[in-house]
């Protein structure tokens, strides 16, 4: 057994005592643990005194660095094209990569999208993409490489190579009581983002209820610190604050968001998809060193020019972009009681609805249904009807409707006019 | 699997975000890691909240009885005697045990010491008494009724069925940095001395570099934390706050501290000694029920009653009181480098000393060395002469002595005279 120059129970008291860990500390606790020398209960007293006592700007740069130290770089220096990559906090109905991706590809940028599947009330890109017959997630590096050459945009699985010691730590967060925290969430996301070796990244934080983070001052505190180990580790990072109160779209699903989708890059859907696809698509390529217009960005959903891509993509990866994509086989409508104008639909109820009818998972290892979802036919600021479906639940198994419709008791406010209704803009901040 | 009526992450949550845990959160969460369901690492987290956060003396007081009921509770009531208990904080050169609990014995109370052995620069009881040829710590609980009843003193292992749950919670907070929590030292000792069943119980909580409590505001906060604990349990609880900036006596070690316990209980040895052990014994009769002066109480030691008391408790668990002591086989004088008084020995400094000759143990499975430690010839406020021996070391196995010597660097002060010395007393304060 090498020796080891510290000692966990001596790093973890540092920290309780609110002092500032050494990058010697940093480097040595995040690789003892990876190496299973620092034991899974040190490392959750160590993480919930980080959440509790903070962490300075160095010490969160330096532990981002030895979560990425702790495993493979990728480089995409090799490419003819600039990458750029989109990385969301997570929301309800937040489809925006499934369009974003083809988009931004389809102006010659390279979008390399390592994503993950659903856990909780958020869904996951791969588990919507699945929902595509034949389309399947797992790509070698290889293969990445070529397609990200050849077709320009790629959405798949991370490998388990890219900071193994972040996998390790997330999956133990998860079940102490120590994912709500700011220096541990910003290193989470950027070593695998830094690791990635994308050229520019541009992160989506979402704020309000159906978000990870509730208010606006936090979800700040989280892109600032994200921008800055971005910048300091060479990625032009940019980020968006964006509303996350109400659901993105019309629809939280799998197949359901899919289909949004392609109705987004045939040139229609709903405008607040379309208008973030269209911001992040526009912070990509400018990041990526290809400024464009956000008139010529639109141009490419409304000409064909990103659908083209989309079904280059589908089809690199297996998928038949133009088999049907799955239905549920029962249906529920939720019928609103009075008429007057929709004031407001909760995002996390209607997030909970979608996992309780099967669209996420509780369990990582849990299969979830392609169908599974919420509709939603009225959204804030539409007029409503008394008796009319406000929301249609989704399910192969009528038996998740009780709890699904349990979680929506509440979820919404009707209004006699239009001036109840909330017009905070859906980009609340850009830091850059 | 029975349907657990909370998770365990909600109680870490709650706990980190400052609120009080429910009694029911409580009682579940201490018998559901007993248990196994809620895991190390979870308890981990929790413990480290509950050290940042604190907890209420309401949550405490629950706490501490969840640790006693996850185990059994003993029952001294069908013994013709009363009983008494003394709880020491842990300091160096802390044998006032030994001669204590003969002392009271002698008395007719029941004196019950359930103890423990050492770790780290404090000394265990039970290795000190395990220095006596023939003496064995462990005792069923029919054997230590037995000699309660007959000889009145026992100096025993804690059996394994005391608040398991609090031997299971001290393993992990020992290696997650979760040691140093008023609540949780507090629930720690008083659900095993209210288990154990005792009917009055005296705290020696000590104060200084050689204690666990460096600062007296402290000490204070964890004997009035445990004073309450004990009284609403209706165990009849006081706590004196002593002194631990120098070594309690002569002698820090095995067989060192059972001889100069031997000398106390033949009407000599130091005078700290001696006084520590009358205070003790005044506070132990008083809580029995058998209130008796001082004079008396001193008397017993100089006229044999304790001694007598003691050959009784010897005898009775193996041991021959008449068998020569083991002696270390090095010995090594550390000289004055000048004359004056010595204003300040530090305890810290000695405890680990003793340690580093072999008196104690770094890990719970190592063995002692029954002659090691720090034989300290000059107190403070007493007279040092240049070249002259200050303490003698005593191990064993002579390649200790350097790392000994180390720990000794800056130990100790002289002063022109005896205006330097600290004039504290060794009683700082008694909370009833």
């Amino acid at each position: 057994m090498p020796h080891e120059p510290f000692d966990a129970v001596d790093v973890i008291r540092a920290k309780r005592d609110g002092l500032a860990l050494s990058d010697a500390q940093v480097d040595w606790v995040v690789d003892a643990y990876t190496r299973g020398v620092v034991a899974e209960e040190q490392m959750s007293a160590l993480t919930m005194a980080v959440l509790l006592n903070g962490m300075s700007r160095v010490e969160i740069a330096r532990w981002t660095g030895a979560m990425i130290a702790s495993g493979e770089r990728m480089d995409f220096s090799g490419l003819s094209r600039p990458t750029a990559d989109k990385h969301s906090t997570g929301g309800v109905g937040d489809k925006i990569t499934l369009p974003l991706a083809p988009l931004v590809a389809s102006f010659g940028v390279a979008v390399p999208q390592l994503s993950g599947r659903g856990l909780g009330h958020t869904g996951g890109t791969l588990d919507k993409l699945e929902s595509i017959p034949g389309w399947r997630a797992a790509l070698t590096n290889d293969e990445l490489m070529a397609q990200l050459e050849d077709v320009g945009a790629v959405v798949c699985a991370a490998g388990a190579g890219l900071a193994p010691a972040d996998r390790k730590l997330y999956a133990l967060r998860d079940v102490t009581g120590t994912v709500e925290s700011v220096p541990l969430i910003a290193s989470s996301i950027m070593s695998k983002k830094i690791a990635e070796g994308t050229g520019a990244l541009v992160l989506d934080v979402k704020v309000g209820s159906g978000a990870f983070m509730k208010d606006l001052a936090t979800a700040r505190e989280l892109a600032r610190t994200m921008v800055d180990l971005g910048m300091d580790a060479g990625v032009r990072t940019v980020a968006l604050l964006t509303g996350m109160a109400t659901p993105l779209g019309r629809t939280a699903g799998n197949a359901l968001e899919v289909r949004e989708s392609l109705e987004v890059l045939a040139g229609g859907g709903p405008d607040d998809v379309v208008d973030l696809t269209v911001a992040l698509a526009v912070e990509m390529l400018a990041g990526a060193g290809r400024p464009t217009p956000e008139a010529e960005v639109r141009a490419a959903l409304a000409d064909g020019r990103a659908a083209a891509t989309w079904r280059r993509m589908i089809a690199a990866q297996g998928g038949d972009p133009d088999a049907p994509l799955p239905v549920a086989r029962e249906r529920l409508d939720v019928v609103a009681d009075r008429s007057g104008v929709l004031a407001r639909l909760d995002a996390f109820a209607v997030g909970v609805a979608a996992w309780r009818l099967g669209a996420g998972r509780s369990r990582r290892d849990e299969a979830v249904q392609a169908g599974a979802g919420v509709e939603i036919h009225v959204r804030p600021g539409e007029p409503v009807e008394a008796g009319r479906p406000l929301l249609t639940l989704h399910t192969d198994t009528p038996e998740r409707f009780d709890r699904a419709r349990a979680a929506l008791d509440g979820a919404w406010d009707v209004a006699d006019d239009a001036g109840a209704v909330d017009a905070a803009p859906l980009v609340l901040d850009r830091l850059g």
